[in-house]
């Protein structure tokens, strides 16, 4: 659920008549997300998103986040645009929290990912990355490599208590990956976090892709390996390669992966299932009883990071 | 959170197909609410709702719902009205669940109650409970009087943990309500749960009243005597006396009111608060930790009865 701050009528009426899109006609909140507070805001113009940014997205990334969006809108890709208000900023206050309007993203995102999904996603991860390469400013990666072993030694209190041996095994998995962790791979930004509940379709074509509030400089095949976990994987744990086969190959029809690239995907894989494993563990442990937030199962990505440690190289992922 | 089940993308896209509505533009899950899934559905015709009846609902009370917010809305009355498939159905099945799409109300619910708002609730109450009267079929409330002992009842096992000597206390003052629970009142169809998050308004008017699945055949003062308790009380819990003088004065003349109603108001807003705290308190005591919902602090419900209980007469309430 996605409405953690309650923001008045009043409020949202005053906050609106700093802009020019006319008056309020409804103002709904969204169920989806599980970060920030997110509305359905229509007025008289159109529909776009409200969004109140809560505590874990950090205040002075805001507008780098905010400014990469309006980047990446600018050069076509489908990404929610900041709406600036009469004084040209995006970024303003509301109910004690920083907030952003911007543009509603028509599309549904696909509850059960089927194969043909997998190319529109590939193709569409590229062009991102493509449309990325002229914003100039940089975020470093809040979770990527560095912060797993700290991740991981957070949840080592009452980790084993969710799965016998648990964190001990996670020791030595997370000790081969940062071991074999490759350097010198193209980077830029990634989206980092591209699961299906941030990508839409409509009529079979990716209509809108959103939430950039993990977004980072980081290597963009890691960007794909977080794709392949989120997208190729079917509910038995098992890898689908027919998905992973189609979204490799559509990306690289506009992005050709390097030789460096291709040979690095199954350690990536591993870090990807890794980085999604321990912040789950983390919440797993650390959501109160009670809390408004669906916890989700860190050992599904144990399942993942399984079939990662055994691929030998990117044959495994279908080509 | 209002989104207990997951419809897939695929599945809409057939249910839609059932319908004249054409093709599907989005569809997002809606945070409000606590009893169905209710889903914001856009189409290339515009903007509607699809609401998934989940357990709390019994299913053979639905077309009961579906005719009367037809009936209220071929009379005008802002309310959802259920939108047909082409064989003329409005109600039928989605995942497993009972379904309907319904039309899509402008406008936004107070979060904060004015004094503003409780004129047009009292005409709009007044108005729903007159263009109910030719709708022929009846439903007993299902949460009136004679449910209230056995939903006191079904909390008497823990009820003191929420508070000492609550149950005994509320034994005592149920006793005494249903003693003195008015008959020969004029009845017909009420709404029975017109909370703020209910109601929507648009520049001042009200542009939607919703979620008719608490509605009953009951005393049509009952409802108002919901209202009183959902909208005239201060967050201190003393009661607004100009806010409940607007919306009495405001249903009088839309529905001029008996002498027999305006005695029986005392008893109605202690059965009513009645009401709310005994289904608060079974939800306090049966919501399991880690639910989506957020549970309702019951005792909320207690002070409002304590007014009414030391209220003589209609006075109390700024006449």
């Amino acid at each position: 659920m996605a409405v953690y701050t309650e923001v008045s009528d009043e409020a949202v009426a005053e906050f609106l008549s700093e802009y020019e899109l006319g008056g309020i006609v409804a103002f709904r909140g969204i169920a989806e997300g599980v970060e920030n507070s997110n509305y359905a805001l229509k007025t008289t113009t159109g529909d776009y998103i409200l969004t109140l940014y809560e505590r874990r997205v950090a205040p002075e990334d805001l507008p780098w986040f905010l400014e990469l969006m309006e980047h990446l809108a600018e050069r076509a890709i489908p990404c929610p645009r900041p709406v600036p208000g009469r004084d040209g900023a995006s970024l303003r206050r509301l109910a004690g929290r920083h907030a952003a309007i911007t543009t509603f993203l028509p599309g549904v995102w696909p509850r059960r990912v089927r194969l043909v999904h997998c190319a529109p996603l590939g193709e569409a991860l590229a062009m991102l990355h493509l449309a990325g390469r002229e914003y100039a400013p940089e975020r470093s990666n809040a979770l990527g490599p560095a912060a797993w072993p700290k991740l991981l030694a957070a949840s080592s209190p009452g980790g084993d208590a969710v799965r016998t041996g648990l964190i001990g095994e996670l020791r030595t998995a997370l000790a081969r990956i940062l071991a074999a962790w490759p350097t010198g791979l193209p980077r830029g930004h990634i989206h980092a976090d591209l699961f299906p509940d941030n990508v839409f379709f409509l009529e079979g074509k990716i209509s809108g892709l959103i939430d950039f509030y993990f977004a980072a400089t980081d290597l963009y095949a890691y960007d794909i390996a977080v794709c392949l976990n989120a997208w190729c994987f079917e509910t038995d744990f098992s890898c689908n390669v027919t998905k992973s086969r189609a979204l490799l190959r559509a990306y690289d029809a506009v992005r050709p992966l390097s030789a460096a690239e291709w040979a690095a995907l199954p350690v990536l894989c591993q870090g990807a299932a890794m980085r999604f494993l321990l912040t789950r563990l983390y919440d797993w442990l650390n959501t109160p009883d009670g809390a408004l937030v669906t916890r989700k199962d860190p050992i599904e990505y144990l399942r993942r990071l399984y079939f990662h440690l055994e691929a030998r190289d990117e044959h495994a992922y279908g080509l």
